[in-house]
């Protein structure tokens, strides 16, 4: 089994590395905070000093951070992976970045004969407990190859979608339609209630047909119970939407809905909505449009 | 079994009005253009001469129409169904129109002793076809109870959801749902073809996730194949999104993301994709990223 170094023990990274470890990997584990390094240390890691330590002492270097200046501080900066990190080692960097960011990052790990991968995942902190995300890769075969089943002690998914960056294209998809859905079954059961509909048999009407969806089975029983606690929080998927807006600016796409419900985010950010679940963007329309989908 | 007139025999309501037949009840049919009347003729419906005809000699008006005016000239224009209406009869207009419109024909049949149900329905023509169309029906709860398992014949869901514009206002929701997932699917792809990653393999990355629907099920292999034969015509679509401003607009509540969807729906009808299935919508995009998500 390779010898793992895992470097974020966030909400995500700490369940991850636990049941890395539950699976027999060996593994030194670090974090900026002392309590989760404690804690992951207390389920069989070794505690790293910095990522330069973690990757000189790794053969997999697994990094799971909040976004693309953090990955690329612990990757590039000093003290950081490239500094530590041995000839013929992997960098798979699970964090949901900027694709470009993990392309220049791969660039400049490449001449240290360090390979790169970025696998961002989906499914948040219940699936990364379960061992259940769904992982999305970017980068060489032969690299994916060799963390394919490391990588599935993680996610009930795991697939190469293309070349270093596409994993994190894959996940800037996935994020722009989660926004997305949520926000049309916002709009629709907002409607509907000022209408005089009840929302719930709209719900029931419309959810064996082609509005069906993952989020209007997941989220709209939150709406209806008024219940924002996360899950995914607006934060997080401003960061990703963010992303999205940059990638696609620099490729000249146009996207003028994510743009649109990046814009509401920002708005239930600044009346202090931020740590509420995605779901939680009913709640621009509802005040909006002064009515409430809850029951 | 009751007596069925059915006033409108396009892309759905023939086949809804032939599977009435086929269930065994008895009807008398009409349409403006002779060759559908003939066909439904010849599977067994007797001809009416016009709406007033039709609903002189039914217990149960159906009208299957494209539009609001098209319901209101049908129920309450000269030779219409008000003029020859049964008391005790009941109308149960299943096209798809303004719930204020369904509010306001209820309003004037009530005085002449006729109820009334808006019934719109979801599915499409395949559906239709099988009998097995999504039916939301507003309206008296004593007439839909009369009503009930003729819906069935033509529906595999038959839900009221409230009193009359009920049903409407449940199908605007539905179909600002559906271009919305549509639009999500088409700016998430585009971006990641234009990126470089396979739309496909992100499809299957994605699939199992939190951005599944029934939508990126259905729509993501036309896209996929450049196949936008209808399916449900773009031009359709945007008459739904109409009547959702309209009656967003009566009601103060704002939908932005319906709104701007519905202009990338009308920039397509000038450019002649009017009658492209909606999932033609990802041409919008492709054309002004300069890429196709086409294998």
């Amino acid at each position: 089994m390779k010898k793992i170094g895992f470097i974020g023990l966030g909400i995500m990274g700490k369940p991850m590395a636990k049941n890395l470890l539950k699976a027999g990997y060996p593994m030194v584990a670090y974090d900026v905070r002392p309590e989760p390094l404690a804690e992951v240390v207390s389920a069989g890691a070794a505690a790293g000093h910095s990522a330069r330590d973690v990757a000189s002492r790794s053969e997999v270097i697994i990094t799971m951070l909040p976004d693309s200046p953090d990955v690329e501080a612990a990757a590039l900066g000093s003290g950081g992976i490239i500094e530590g990190a041995n000839p013929g080692s992997i960098l798979v960097d699970m964090s949901s970045i900027a694709p470009r960011v993990s392309r220049e990052i791969s660039a400049r790990l490449a001449g240290k004969g360090v390979a790169m991968l970025d696998a961002p995942v989906s499914g948040g902190e219940p699936k990364a407990i379960e061992g259940t995300l769904a992982i999305m890769v970017g980068g060489p075969q032969e690299a994916f190859d060799q963390v394919k089943d490391l990588l599935g002690v993680m996610g009930a998914s795991v697939l190469r979608v293309g070349e270093i960056g596409s994993g994190n294209t894959a996940k800037l998809a996935n994020q722009i339609i989660v926004a997305l859905n949520i926000a049309a079954v916002s709009e629709a059961l907002v409607l509907a209630t000022k209408a005089g509909v009840n929302p719930e048999a709209v719900f029931q009407a419309i959810r064996g047909g082609l509005a069906g969806s993952t989020v209007l089975e997941a989220k709209v029983p939150m709406m209806l119970a008024g219940n924002f606690k996360p899950g995914f929080r607006i934060e997080l998927h401003i960061k990703d939407l963010v992303n999205a807006l940059k990638t696609a600016t620099e490729l000249d796409v146009p996207i003028p809905l994510a743009g649109r419900v990046l814009e509401i985010m920002q708005a239930l950010r600044e009346e202090g909505r931020a740590r509420d679940d995605h779901s939680g963007i009913v709640q621009f329309y509802e005040k909006l449009a002064k009515v409430e989908v809850r029951r």
